[in-house]
């Protein structure tokens, strides 16, 4: 099995906005330590690869294999209507045949049970 | 001295959100362990209290204390304007004298050290 992280951001018209999101998941693959091989970002509006096209790109990537598990990371603070709509219906307009795909979709970073201590880390 | 942390969200149309930020800010003074004497949340935009007003109620709060130290957390994952403009913007609209008053302000959430590590733990 292949298991790829997509990491969904809402995407911004700022450019750094958007490669913070590309520098954390390549920060997020060197600490996956086997969880992942390998771990891309996706954008719900404006910017690019949009959800579809980076689930399309992992299946042209991993053609080869048996079997693939995309696992996407909502990463939203609150469960509002992007969270709880608009990246469903995203990733349900994927155009690559399905078979040996197995795509997940996880909770909202807001909901991590350790956001608590990472606001008293931050703020210290 | 007396601590207060507020955590300072965007704001929502949706109670539901708003409210997963007051909550949050329980579970933060529970873990805060003597760090804060207090936490509260304030919303940028939507949602009351505005931070001008949360930061004054903190001061009235504390009208006896002879120092208070106030912590702002903006609760956003990216540093867009809302983070490097907005915030200190409305940080400095506060309407109370702040002798004895320190206001400072913290990075981004998204820019915590674990979040790479909290990607990983709540996608699993």
């Amino acid at each position: 099995v292949k298991r790829t992280l997509i990491i969904v951001a809402h995407g911004s018209r700022r450019q750094a906005s958007n490669d913070e999101i590309s520098e954390l998941a390549k920060k997020v693959m060197k600490f996956a330590n086997g969880n992942y091989d390998e771990v891309m970002c996706a954008y719900l509006e404006i910017a690019s690869p949009s959800i579809p096209q980076a689930i399309e790109q992992c299946i042209d990537n991993n053609a080869n294999s048996e079997e693939l598990e995309i696992t996407i990371l909502p990463y939203f603070l609150a469960a509002g209507r992007h969270v709880t709509e608009d990246i469903p219906h995203e990733v349900d307009r994927v155009s690559r045949p399905l078979n040996n795909v197995n795509i997940c979709i996880k909770p909202h970073i807001g909901s991590a049970e350790n956001m608590a201590e990472t606001i008293l880390a931050i703020s210290r």
